[in-house]
Order: C-alpha cells, then structure tokens, then sequence
C-alpha cells in the first residue's frame, strides 16, 4: 500500500496533530506530546482529551489546544475536524486498549493519518478488521512498538540484516518489571487498574503489556517469523484477573528457537526489556536501560561495545541519532523516532513496508501472540501455531 | 537579586525566545531548540543565527522563524526586538565562547532575559563585569552548565546537603574524552577549530571545554568551595594551540581534598564526565553515561543503586524527571530541566540564589579556575589560590 | 546416613587422596589437585590417571606419587590401596561420564571415599544403583557440582532459606557457552571429542555437560523441588549426535515458574552461568563470570550489593571465604570449598545431608533431568514429571 | 646478575620454603602458603613463624612443619637450615614493614633465596643496602608487588610495551579502599594497627600500604620511568599518626603525565585498584576487582573486551593462566603467578630482569617513591624529583 506525499505540506510546515485520550492523570499521552515535540515535525492543535467532558477542556487548555478544537470524544473530532480547511494531519490514538480500535477506524475512513498505541486493539478479530481497513484507506497507520525506535536496535536490525551474525539460531529475549508485585490495582493506582482489567485490556494481561513489546522487538531485531509457542502464563498475585508473568517458548520458520520471558512480579527490575541473539558467526546484546550501547561478539574475536555515535555505526542507526557520542540518549528520542519516521512518510509519500515504522501487520502480529499465547496456557502449555 | 514575575505571562503561555547563534552546520544550538521545545514552555520566534546573513536567513526559515525576525546580528536583534510589543522574552546565546559577552551584555541592559552557554566568557575580566550587569539588571542570567540538569545528579547535591556523606573528605572528579586524540582542528571540523583556538576559546583548552563542567559538577554536587589549586595542564598533540589534558589538585575551604582529570586525548572515552565524594559516613558514584543511577555506599553497609524513579528519590530528583524508572532520560532532558527552572523563574519571579539553575556566579568561578589554572600551570604547576 | 568420623584422622593430618584419570592432557584432574591442595587438607599419593599405561606412569611421576601407587586401572588401585596399611582416605574420580558408575562402586565397596565429577553416572539406572550402594556404605559420596561452592552461592541459599525473597515465584536461570558454535569434535579436540559422544557421554549433549550444573544450582539455592519439564533441546551444529542448545520450562512443586536456557552455540558467552531468583518480596541475582557479588533487591527498596566478605554477609558465605573484600576470589576457590567440606565430614563424622556437599540424591536428580528432558525434546517438547 | 639455577634441584622436585613472621592471627602469611602450595612447586618446612615462641611453636605443628624446624626467631633459623643438608631453598617474609630488612639481609648473605613482602624495608637508605646486598649474593630476591602476576596485567604491559597503544600520554592509577574510614587501630584490630604505626610501617600509612602498589602497577604496565611528583598527603582521621589519602600528579621521562589516587577513607571502595593508560593510538582499563577482563580502545574503533582465556590473549598472558575462558581466577592465584615464575627461576637459572618478577630494584623504588611523596606533601605539594 503506497501513502501519496500530502498535497499542501511542504517539507518544512509542521503536521498538525491532535490527540485521543492523554488527558489530566494518563501517563502516555504525555510522553506523545514531547515526542511529537522534540524534533519539531508536529504542532499539537486539537483533541479529544478525556471521556470526562470538564477534564477534556482543561486538559486542552493547558496544552494550548484552541477551546473550539477541545473535543468531548472523538466521534465528534472526526466530525469536526473533517469540516475545517486547517484540520489535522494525524491523530494520535492514546487511549486503554479498548478504546483504540473504534477511533482508529473512524479516523482512518475520514481520512486522516493514525498513530496507535500497542497493544493495537482489544482482539485479533478487530485487528484483523483494521488490516483491511488501514490497506484500503491509503494512509498510514503507525503502532508505537517504540523500542524499535533506539539507535542501537535499529543497528542490531540492519546487522543481522547484513549477515553479521549468519543465519540465526537462538533468540533471548525477555521483560521483566516488578510494579505489580503486589496488588497494586487494589490501591486506585490507574495505571495498574486498567491494565489489570481484562475489559480495559483484553484477555492478556503482562503479556498484553510488555510481553508483546518483546515479541515485537524479537521480530523487528531478527526479521525472523515466528511459527510456535509454547507459553506458561501465571498469575502470581492472589485475585489478579489475568497473568503476570509468561515464560514462552518460541519456534521460528528457519529453525531458530527462542525464549521470551516477561514479568511484572520480579523484583528489581524497573522495566528490563532486553534481547540477545545468536547466529552461526556472531551474537548481539542490547538492554533497554542503557540503550545507548550494543555488544557484538563474533565468534573467535573480541566482544566489541558499539556505541551509538561511536565508530563504525551504520547509517540507519546515525540517522536516528541527535546528539553526539557519550551524550546519553533516551526512552523519549527513541520514541520520537517514530514519529520522525511517520512524519517523512506522510509528508514525502511512499510505503510503510519501506520504512521501519510498526504498523498495522504488526499490531495484528501482536493480538496473535496474546491470543495464541493465552490458549496455549489455558490447555497446559502445549505448543500452537501462530497465525500472523 | 530578586526577579520579578514577569507582567504578562501567565502560569501558562509559553515564553517567547530568542536565539544568537546556533545556525546552520552549529551543533549546541540545536540542541537548546530541542530542550527549549521537550516541556512546550518556549516557543522559538526570532534570531539572529549566524554571522553570515545567507546562512542567518536560510536557518530562519527552516526554524519556523518569520522573516522579519531574521536578524543578521545580535545588535540589530536587541533593538527590534525591544521595540516590538511581542517582544522576546528570553534570549538563548549559544555562540563560540569570545561571543558570549557582548550579546549578554546588551540584551540583559535592553531588559532581556538571557540563557548562555559556558564558559560564560573569554575572560575573568569579562566576567566581572557581567556579574555587576547581571546584578544591577533584574534579570535571570542563566549559563548552561547542563550536567546539573540530571536528576540523579540533584539527588546527590541534595543528600549531600542533607548530611547523608557527613563532612565531606574526597573529591574526584573526571571528564575525560577523545575526539581530539589527533590534530582534528586541521581537518576543517568546525567543533574541533574553534574549540582549540585562543582567539574563540580562551586561554583554555580541554580545561575549558570540558574541565569547567567537571570542576562545577563537583562544586554543585557537595556544596564546597574550593579555595587552591595545582594544575598542570599538558598539550600533547603537537601543533595544538591550547591545552587537550588537565590533572588538577584541589584543596576545598573545609579540608577536602579533590583531583579533577580532564582530556580530550584519552582513547574509548566518549563524554566520560564521572564524580566521586567521599564523607566520613558515606560515599557517592555518578557517570554521565549512564546517568539514570546513582551508587551510594553507606560505611559499613551494602552499597545500593538509587535509581531515577525509583524508591527513596528525593523530591528534588523526582521533580526534575518526565518518566518512570526505567525508562532513560539522557542528556536531553537533564538539559531541559535548566531551560524548565528559567521558565519557572521567569514566570514566578524570585531569586536564581535559590533555585538550582546554575548563574553569573558559577560562570565567574568558571573563567577564574580556567586562568588559575593555566597560570597554576604555566609556573610549573605550583599552587594559586581560587578567588571567586 | 551417617559418616563415621575416620579413626586414625586427628584434626590436622592431611587426608590421602587417591585419582581416577585426569593424566596429561586431561583438564578437570588438574583441577581437583589444584583444589585440594589449595588448604591443605589433602595430600595426592596414589593414583590411576590414565587408561594408557605409559601416560599413567609419566602423570604419576609428574604428580609426585610413588612409582609403586602409580596404577594400570582402578581395579588394580583398589586391590593394592586396600591392602596397604597407609592407604588413601579418598578417591577422586574424574573421568568421562561414561567411566564414573563402575569406579565409583568399586570404591565405596571397598570402604573408601569418594568425590566423583558430573554427571555422576551415564544413565539414571546406574544412578539409581549407586544411590543403594552409597547408601549402604557408610561412605562420604560427593559430587563435584562446583558451584555450589562459592560464596555469594551460599549466601543466596541462606538468604532465601531464611526468607529474604518471602515464597518465590520465579527462576531463571541460564548457562551459555560458544565454544561448539562450529564442529569442533572433528578437529580432535578432546574435550570436544567426548562431551559430544553419546558413548562417553551419556543421551545429554549441552544439557547433561552444562544444563545440569544449571538445574542443580536452582534448585540448591532456592530451595526448590521441580516436579514437571517442557524441554526443547536443539542440535545447531549439522553434523552433531547430541544437543548444543536447550530451552526449558520449569514447574516447581510450591507453585513457583522456571525457565532454564544452556547451551553451547552462543557467540561470546563464555562460562555464562547465572540465576535470578524472585519470590513475593524480594529478587536476587548472581552471575558465576563475577563471582564476589551478589545483588539483592527487596521490593520498594533500593537494589543493593552484597559482596564477599562485605557487610552482612551470614557466616555461611563467611566460612566459605579466604581473603578479605575486594580481594576476588574465583573459580577454584569456590571449587576448594567442596573439598574442604568433604574432609571436614570426614573428620568429624556425621551426614552428608547436613552439610552443603552436593552428593548422590543430587546426582541421580541430575541424570533423572537429562532424561526427562531428553524425552520430552524426543516428543515434540512436551510435559515430562520429574521423578527424582 | 644472574642466578644459577640450582643444583640438586630436579625439573620437578619441590623447592622446599621456609617462612618468616605469618603465624596465627597474620593475614599475608596465609595467603603466600596458599598460594604456594596451589601449582605444588614448594612445600613448606621450616618457619620462625612468631616472635611469641608458644604462638610459633603452635602455628608450626598447625602447619606441618616438624617441630625441629620451628623456629623461635629468624636468626636461629638462619643458623639451623644452614647446617641442614635437607637445609630450605627459599625463605618468605611476610612480617611487618619494620621486620623485612633484618632478615632478608641475613638470609641472602646465608646464601637464601628470598622472597619479602612490600613496601621492601622501613627506609630507602635500608633499601639502598639491600639493593648492594643482593645483587653482591647470586640469589633471587622477590617483591611480592603480587598485582602484577595478574594475566591481564601482564597482557597489558605486553601490548603496551609491542606499541598497541603508541607513545603513552596519560597514566590514571588509583587504589581506593575504605576499610580505615574510621579510627579501627583503636579497637585492636591488628592489620590497622602495625599499618597506622610509624614505628612499623615507616613514614607512609596509606601511601606505603597500598600506594606503592599503585605506583608500582602504573611503571609494570607502561614501561614508563617516573622523574618527578607532587603529593598531597592527608590524615582525615583525627589523631591518626600516618596519611590514609594520597592524591599525587607524576611526570614521567617520556613526557607521560600521571595521576595516582590511593585512599584509605573512601566509603564503598573495597580494593579498588584500577589503571587506566592512554597512548596516541588506544586506550587500556583493567580493575583489580574484576581481573579477568581488560578493555581495549583503539582510537577510532570500538572498544573490544579482551577475556582472559578468550580470543587473542598474548602467550604472556595465557602462561599465568590456569582454567579456560569464563571459569574466573582471583587474587590468589595472580600472587600464586609470581611464585611459579621464582621457583622457575631457581630451578632453571638466568637473571631476573629478563623474568616479570619484581625485584629489589622496585623495592628501592618504592621506598624512593613513598618518601618523596611524604617529602613534597610536608612542604605543601611542591614537585620533587624522584630518584630510584
């Protein structure tokens, strides 16, 4: 599916951008804003904040969201917006993930962009819905898998690409945090309590989470696909409504095989997303909280530390870089990368396949492997295919 | 000195800036505009961003800088801006450092807020003189010594204060690099020419670029003021104009005692700015690196890892963090929490003395260490006293 | 069982130890002398190093052991050692799998000592015997799983013993290696040679070499029983008659989840043995390559480091130490404790089960986990009961 | 000069030892037993192991050695081994400071081969006699400066001295402990009070203790010759008789310029040596904690971890090696490294300055350098030529 350039934005007029959900008290919809922020591609001019009507205008206020584009849900956005000469570009879609997949169709038959938070949608069978969808609207739709973001994953990516590591063989990938040690959802914390909720949520718990960021950035790394798990999820907290911790075994189509483990019930870890490969020359190493480092090792040489910046650093990696070697980037600059990305995309036209911006195939990628995961640990852990 | 809150701002329009320098092929102005951005508390709206007027308009334009206020230099800057009823709020200079007072100088005396990169100027005697224009202006003077802007960084400042070390007794500071391990600045690399160049730096080299953040880290961090110093200061690139190694010893006004190493000919290091104290009951690790962490080893118990977010962070550190543990902050944003304190105190008026944003004072004590040292070290490195 | 303490040992006579291979070019009989003479509790004075005769005598020469103790087979050493009024307290065997069961029982048999590498026998059957005959001798029987024996190891055992970690819930642990990343075996490098022979080395490849150093450090430091397996072993290496790669999912009998990944295939790990342990209240985390530390994270606190012979370290890790903090300690050392904890019980008298020694209940767990999982890889990785 | 190697003593028969000071409740002397007997070169025969005779008697039975050979003080034992036919090859002292000179003296004229601890004597001018006194005797006279029998130690001032690293710049040493943070000689503690004693120790205290190994490590690994210092001693512990921080910049021959930082009070340090060496071409770093690994930076490259055992190791460095890759050696058996290359050299002849044992002429330089840094620190840091 090709995206035509946008008529109208010139390479250098900032995309207009509103937002769904992110209101007073949300925790992603703010990390959205600076990063839509940082490299200056986006101007933040309307929104549908809140499903409460009083937080959704002050919410606007504050972010210096004109009163007439302060939306009381996103049905009337789309109304709107669709009315005015000056209306947005792209929408950001930031809501609990239940509530992705009606806006995400709404806007996208209107016509305007979308960038979705993952997990993409509630079921598979409403991602399998905004696959055709998103195929027949001609315009992208972005999913922040936001860890495919960093300079130094996105090295590892084109490495393995190259044949740096020979065919690969073993995948370690894994994401552990311990916020949910104990049943923090009890304690009105927000965050916990949605996340919790199978309504909110869906049927997958810290696989929902998390665990599909690891699957998704085993993918992304590798470029392998993945064919059968074996999955292991439990539910550790006494009264918890879905599982805390997964530990999966994964089959790949050319043999590879891996492990993914994710946890929200493992104490001292903050947010320990971290992938190892191995293939018949090479291994690659790269941890999310010090994400500015890669280390390679081929076989029979010195393990070498690739720094973002540093020597030899390939060209996709740099171009994902702004400041120079030894200056700390972070969580923010990666995720603003994708949203660098998408802003090339719409204004210079193109296919997302061509870009490495996480899209629709992947947030259908992702359901599948909540889903299949899931039955594979109500029967025991057996082994199923994946589908997508 | 006490700044007023600035009449017609309210808590939440954003602060109009100004920028001198930073255009086309510069490398810190850009990032001021990032960090300006990353808090949505400034917007960008005139500059005069390069001494050559092509160059000065072309940035203008990219920068979404209208036309009319492209200025070709600061002077023509100062005075429309001043006459404009939506003036600048604030100016941004980021320029090399033999063009840092001049433009201080006539937009504080023109009533501007002014935000300026270190070392503050060219001289001490400079300095001076900026420290009783500053003081006589009402105005903020705030001078990037962004290394302050980390979070875990306040959180050691604070426990410090807070007498979690006890009398501090060691102090050992690092900033070693490696970009200037040949002789660079014969290449035409713009960063390496005017960093080694007399007229453009100073009398300092390596202890200018990069020793001044050091010696202020250390300054900032445990509260001491250092009274003496040996220093000697070593060229090792042969051709090189000034200094590229500094190894100093310190002597601090309560009987501490502190080595500061830095160089820009240390091969592996890339911005390997590292502090170490020691108290009687306590000793402190930091690494600009990986600068999410904080080591902090009690005497006679089990050193812990504070991490940014993470249990027991001081509200200090809490307030100057965007995101949850475990998901890195870098340079960027620790550089942004200087640029959020200046709009704070803009808008709520106050003194710079208590706040933590680094001022004419700090950039005093800068330009004096610098010639201390060099002097210190032209003599043989024999010991000179401190004076500011 | 109990250990009577050896008549004819006062507290200070060194024991006489006895060797079962490891003549010139063997690697892990280097290794036991090293370690017994490390606290001279033993003295090397007979031996039946090698299945060539002529190497067995040069070994023995090399070795300071009397011609006439220098033994053709072990048959041979028993006859002639139990007929001596100065024969050996103990023997060590440290030959291939395939050669551990028959000496082993001859040994103790004749009312002699025994400390056996792993793992301890080629099949489970043979296991099961020599858990009856050790059983029956009165005997010490030890079993070299050698990291058991270093400090921080034991340390963690007592820690969550004690209930540092509350009811555990998770385990990971891994043991990565990469020196079979190509087809070593037929370079004629021996040891490559045998741990990938069948014949010498049992139906385990990776898994019986280094997965069952892995399981058995789980289940020594947490306490734990597993009761069920899903194991998938993987041969990369075309060519290959037993696994190099292994990825297991655990169940243990208290409810708590486990994943065990060993293998041999992984570029740049070298001896990568490490377990994470997390239980309801705390996390623990140790890694063999940096063997002095140990990282303890109680929830909500900070992660802190607990090091040998640091603060609060319990007297178990105490005991286990030689040299003061910050002097490491490494692989030998850790080695040397199992030995020294076979000569105090032999001593002193007393059960086995009431020392740290590993014996052989934890070697026929071993061989019972190579062939459970053998079967379960065997069936398309399936759930398998532990039996032992 | 040159040693003979020494007839009667066979390619492998044991060097039979002799010790000097080490009995019960001694640190260091343990430590040389452990490390002798763990390669089984030596066995330990005699000793004058107390000036208390009860306490020599008691720790010589506890040692194995017959009691006709425990001797009461160093002298008689002198006299005693001369006259034995089975008389010892080599005498350890591993006395306090105060306690070298006299007996090495007489040993070496008895016709002894020695090995003594450090710092060598209590005086340069004792050094400078033992310095005549050696090299007049034809026997081996060993320091233990035991950091430098690490492998990786020794694989860097290979690599150094091949031109890996091109002409050194910058030498940072340090050696931080923390364990003298308080007054610990006033408890009793027997290590804090013979090492705070100038009675015992001479005129260093920290600087002795642990800066020589510093200073020695420094001029091992980069071959560089130190010319000139300035020293800031300081007691921070009130009424303690000797410095327990030392801060010091050096200048070497070649133009190098050096920072050397050993403290006694530096809360979280356990034994932290470390060097780091920085030359036009690449940089080195190895920390005494984690000894197995060196890191490696060439300018311009990425830095590459060399591994002791791993690829690349030069054969300097795998010959003090004992265990494969990943399978960690410590502090005992880097010590145990310069006791293998003594008994080589006693047994096979040649002269010590073509070995990598540090010898008498390091003893005098490190008396040299502890004075001379005491010196320069009495007259306020002021720059003091070095003389040894």
């Amino acid at each position: 599916m090709t995206i035509d350039s946008q008529s109208g934005i010139s390479g250098n007029r900032r995309l207009r951008l509103g937002m769904v959900g992110g209101g007073q008290g949300a925790f992603i919809g703010g990390v959205h804003r600076m990063v839509a922020r940082l490299d200056d591609r986006y101007e933040l001019v309307a929104g549908a904040l809140s499903s409460d009507p009083e937080r959704a205008k002050a919410s606007a206020a504050e972010l210096h969201i004109s009163a007439d584009r302060a939306y009381g849900d996103y049905a009337e956005m789309v109304r709107a917006e669709q009315a005015r000469e000056d209306r947005i570009d792209v929408v950001s879609i930031v809501t609990p993930n239940h509530m992705h997949f009606a806006p995400a169709k709404a806007f996208l038959e209107a016509g305007f962009h979308v960038i979705c938070d993952k997990p993409m949608t509630l079921t598979s069978a409403e991602a399998r819905d905004l696959v055709s969808i998103v195929e027949g609207s001609g315009k992208v739709f972005a999913l922040t898998h936001n860890y495919t973001g960093y300079p130094m994953v996105r090295q590892a990516r084109q490495m393995i690409a190259d044949g740096a590591l020979g065919e690969i063989r073993v995948v370690q990938v894994e994401y552990p945090q311990d916020w949910l040690s104990t049943k923090l959802e009890d304690s009105g914390q927000k965050q916990a309590e949605w996340r919790t909720d199978p309504n909110r949520s869906g049927v997958g718990g810290c696989i929902g989470d998390i665990g599909t960021h690891a699957y998704n950035l085993a993918g992304f790394v590798t470029g392998l696909q993945a064919s059968e798990l074996c999955a292991e999820l439990t539910t550790f907290v006494e009264g918890r409504a879905l599982d805390d911790n997964a530990q999966i075994l994964l089959r790949y189509t050319n043999g590879a095989r891996g492990t993914l483990w994710s946890s929200q019930v493992a104490p001292g870890n903050e947010n320990g997303l971290r992938i190892r490969v191995y293939g018949e020359t090479a291994g690659l190493e790269w941890s999310q909280e010090n994400p500015n480092y890669l280390t390679h090792s081929p076989l029979g040489q010195q393990p070498r530390l690739i720094t973002r910046g540093g020597p030899d650093v390939l060209p996709v990696a740099e171009a994902a870089a702004r400041i120079p070697a030894g200056h700390p980037e972070g969580y923010l600059e990666g995720f603003a990368n994708i949203y660098n990305d998408v802003a090339d995309l719409i204004t210079s036209g193109g296919s997302i396949g061509d870009t490495l911006i996480p899209d629709v195939r992947d947030g259908l990628a992702g359901l599948d492997f909540i889903e299949t995961a899931v039955a594979s640990s109500q029967q025991g852990a057996v082994w199923k295919k994946l589908e997508a």
